[in-house]
Order: C-alpha cells, then structure tokens, then sequence
C-alpha cells in the first residue's frame, strides 16, 4: 500500500506579464509555504491549462518563460524545490482521462469557471448556454486533479475562488480508491491562504494588464520610475496632513517597506509629505526590492537554454514521482 | 509542411468474449480492408476506452487479451500491420487535452451516445439528465479523434453508428489546423463498410452476449457441437422442404461455407434435409473455419508474454509516428 508524505503543490498559470500585484498575491505567498519546511515543494508551470485560452504560440512561450523567469528571480529554488512546465509530465494526460471514466458529468455542469461562462452567455441572451465554452474549460477540473495527483501533492495552496477545484480533486480520488484500490491516490487538501487583499494599480482600481495601470516587476529603473510618478493623488498641498490608510501611494508602499519604514512613513503622511516625496520613497523602496530581481530575471530571459533546462531538470523529479504513481494507476484499473 | 500519407486505422473495443457475430461482424470485414492493400494498417485495442465501462482490473486484463488474440487468430498480421494497445500510446492523452482546447462543449453535447444517455434517464424519469453518465462517456469522441490523429490515420472504417464520431476528429482536425498551422493534421475519413447485416443468436434474436444466445469463437469442438445442436428450428419433419432464407441454421451456414457449399445447401433445404443433419452440416463448415484459429487462440492465450510482446512491438512502430506528431502539434501550439 503506498504512502502519502505530505506534499505542497502549487500551480502557476501563465496569464500575462507579471507585475507588482502578482508578486504580491502569488508569487510572495507561494514562496512563502515553501520556506517554512525542509521538504521539496513542488511547483508548475500550468503550460496546458493556458492553452484553454491562449492560442497564439509565440504569446504561449514568452507567457511561460516569463511566468518560469519571475518565481525564480524572486527566490524559487530549484535545487531545494522541484519546478517544471506541466505539458513535461506527459503522465499528467494519461491520468486526467483515468479520472474522466470515474468522475460523474454532473461535477463538472457544476464547477464555478463552467456556470459563470454560461451565466454570462445567458445575460448576453445567447440562445445556446455553451456558445465559445471549450471542452477545454468545461473538463479544466479533472486536468487540475491530475496534476495535482500525478505528484501525489497533498496540500495545495489556492485562492478561495480555486477551493472548488481541490475539493472536486478530492472526490475523484476518493472515488477512484473506492473504485479500484484503497490509497491508491492520497486525498489532497486545499490551503487557503490569508486574503493579502488586492493591490491597487496607479490609478486606485484593482491592478491588472486588461486597464492599463499595473506597475510592472522587470523593465529598468528609470521606466518604473515614470510608472511610480503617475500613481493617482489628490490635490492636496505639501504640508497638509494626509490620510495614509486611504492614500494608494501608501498602500502600494507597505508592501515593499519594512515595518519601521512603514510606521515612519506613516508619520510622515501625517506631518503632511508632499505628494512628489512620498512617490520617491515608494520608488525608493520598490528598486531596494526588485533591483536583484531584475538582474536575475534579465539573465534567465537572455539565456532560455539555462531556463529550460532548470524546467526539465525539475520535469525529471516530478516525472520519478509520476511515472511510478501511473503504474500503480494502471495497475489498480488493470491496464 | 507534413504530408499526410493515406493510412487506414481500425479501433477495436474489448467488450466482451468474442463470438461468431463479432468475427463476422467486425473482425473479417476489419480484416479485409488491410489484406487489399500493401501499406501497413493500424490496429488498436481501445483499452482505455473500455475503461469508460469496465471497473474491474482482472476483467479489463482478460477481455484485452481475449480481443487481441482473437483478430491474431484470425489472420492480423503484425509482421505486416501496425497492432497496439491504445495505453502503450501515452501521446493519445496529451493530444486529447490539445483538442479539448480546439473543440467546443456543443459538439459533445450532440453526440449520439451522450444523448442516448441522456434520453434514457429521461425516460426513467431522472430528474438529473446526466445521472450517472461519467466525463469519460462525454468526451469519448475527442479520445477518439486523438486515437486516430495521433498515428495521422486518414482512413477510419467504422459502422453508421460510429460515423459521427468520424465526422467530430474530421471537426477537432479542421480548426486544429485553421488556428495553428495548415496541415499539422490530416482530417480523416470514414468508410462505412457494407452493412453485413446482424448475425442471429442461436435463439434467432440478435446474437449477443446478455442474451446468452451466441456462438462462441473459441472453446472445444465439442463445446461447439452442443452449442449448435441448441439452435432454434421448427417443428417441420425431414423430408419437407425447407425454406433456406427464413431458416436460422442456413443464415449462419453461408457465412462459414463457400459459395459452392451454400448453393448445394440451398438446394438440401429445399430437398427436405432434417435438423440434425443440417446441423451437423453447419457444424462441420465452423469447425473447419474455427479449428486452426481456435489453435492459434489458445497457444496465444497461454503465452501471454508472447501475446504482450506483439502488442509492445506493435505499439512502438505506433510511438515512432505519434512522438514526432505530437512534437508538431507542440510547436504549433508553442508548448
């Protein structure tokens, strides 16, 4: 019977160009569980799942290498931890159609993704609830529990709008060890992490690519220099006290400052810092933070073929772990 | 820019012992196509199907190896033709979740053996239409597609039944190739055999295994003999004519005797042969058809190890045209 060790698994889809917000509420986070253990955690490039929506090629391999790029320059080490592309565990694919034959229709008519893109081709009046789904974003869920699976991860780290996801990877494991073997497959868990809240872009709305007002994590110093400058402020004067808890300049600051540079700054807000210093300090303190970052995230996207090769060295862990668990797989269904 | 040479690709499902309707059904008219033609055909055993209705491991072994050594017996040639399993293809699963990204919910939700699921929950009253009907059955056509595309298959003989399924992989490849790339993938084609029309059951309804009316491949000659003495005749006494066309016995004789045989039959028929020697007559055209075979079976069956390294070499022949195609296809997507 086989064991389950715990296992933290991660997923990375690469949707766009990492920018502050990423590195805020995924890229910081997930590393972060990593840290506190001693065992190799386990983190992919969901290569495969992006394909459901992007179809232009050339977008699909920058989108990958520049995902792969940032979680490594901000500190993900594959000689500690194992990181790889998911389209590299091929066992991954095998194991989703195992999981098809024992996973009722009904779970997927009822995953959020599935229902939300129905809702809002019925709002649109469309007269077929499915128009523009994809097979690929109906079935999307039992692609998450293979890959979650095939490495036997236990503990998966996701956002609230995810649980879903690992809960419906739970119910077919359980239901493929209740079908052909007990502990076959572990049962994994979902962890959810503390809400670190949505960071703002420049201009006070939620940060992202599609309203033009990310602060981007590469690029040079003097282009997030100008980004830094068009964050919205009001009309207050220099000298007059600001509000620091409703002041985006500050919000933005908190998250890359340490905590007396906060409760110092805090002060100066109140002493009535004029709005070009306070930008000059987050600038300050963002370059303190994504200077080396940048260095290495410069180096990796210059030299694809040390970063592809950092991927297949981490695809060779993961695929040791996998190629055994789809033998047992086969072994339970008899194949 | 790949060529796509013509190449003919059978999918053999192991549903069950194989019997005399399922050789004459599925097995000559599989088999005919390959003796016309010096290329090497395909042949799979569609394992991973079966899985969509076959949960026990000991079962899933069995019918394999039943349904394989069956078409051996009966002629397959691997020396010739290309003969696998479906699972010892992993670049099957992967291709499938490549389509599942080109391929719409609505196409699935029209295919016939989904709607037939779904019509007899209807008709039991479910109040849930997909009760009981797994993903697997849902997406069976795009597993299909990718069965026949991944060894560039461009010929697909299949019943009406199955032409639909055809007519979905011809779909899948089509926009596969309008959104990445003209001609990474042939688009097959269906040859819907001549209808051979259903083999009766010794019972004269049709032959099938729940009814326990067939006539088995395999077995003893005596088996065989018992089996035949228990098909249904009238009442009528030897010496009165009999009329061939409406008579059971002769519906399965012309399948097993030659030309010359069945017209000489015919005429004992209409001559007034008793039962017993048209039985015997019929016997006899089965056992000189089935004797070889049924040797040929059971040496297979005992050897597995024999039986299993076909099917490997086979699937490596396979492997060498789906690696290189499945490579394609990753490029095209940029994966």
């Amino acid at each position: 019977m086989a064991k389950h060790p715990p296992r933290l698994l991660t997923g990375i889809k690469p949707s766009g160009t990492p920018h502050i917000g990423n590195l805020v509420g995924a890229i910081r986070p997930g590393l972060s569980l990593s840290a506190q253990r001693t065992d190799a955690a386990y983190y992919f490039v969901a290569d495969y799942h992006a394909l459901t929506v992007i179809h232009d090629p050339k977008e699909m391999t920058r989108l990958v290498r520049e995902i792969a790029a940032s979680w490594l320059a901000f500190g993900l080490d594959p000689s500690k931890d194992v990181f790889y592309r998911q389209s590299a565990v091929p066992e991954t694919f095998e194991l989703a159609w195992v999981f098809s034959c024992v996973c009722g229709k009904g779970l997927m008519n009822r995953a959020h993704a599935y229902k939300a893109a129905v809702a809002a081709n019925e709002e649109k009046g469309d007269a077929d609830p499915d128009a523009g789904i994809s097979m690929g974003l109906f079935s999307y869920p039992i692609l998450m529990a293979a890959d979650i699976l095939v490495v036997a991860g236990t503990q998966v780290p996701v956002g609230q709008d995810q649980r879903q996801h690992v809960e419906i990877a739970r119910d077919i494991a359980t239901r493929f060890n209740a079908t052909f073997g007990k502990n076959v497959l572990p049962i994994p868990d979902a962890i959810i992490g503390e809400d670190t809240g949505v960071l703002p872009g420049i201009d006070g709305r939620k940060m992202s690519k599609s309203y033009g007002n990310v602060i981007p994590l590469f690029g040079t110093s003097k282009q997030l220099l100008k980004v830094v400058r068009r964050i919205k402020t009001d009309s207050s004067m220099p000298g007059e006290p600001k509000d620091p808890d409703t002041t985006l300049l500050f919000q933005i600051y908190r998250h890359f400052a340490s905590s007396e540079q906060t409760a110092a700054m805090r002060k100066e807000y109140e002493a009535g810092i004029g709005w070009k210093d306070a930008k000059d300090a987050l600038y300050d303190v963002l370059e303190a933070k994504l200077e080396e970052p940048r260095r290495r995230y410069d180096e990796l996207m210059q030299d694809p073929t040390t970063l592809d090769g950092i991927l297949a060295d981490g695809a060779e862990k993961a695929r040791a772990v996998a190629r055994p668990l789809l033998d047992r797989v086969r072994r339970a269904v008899g194949i």
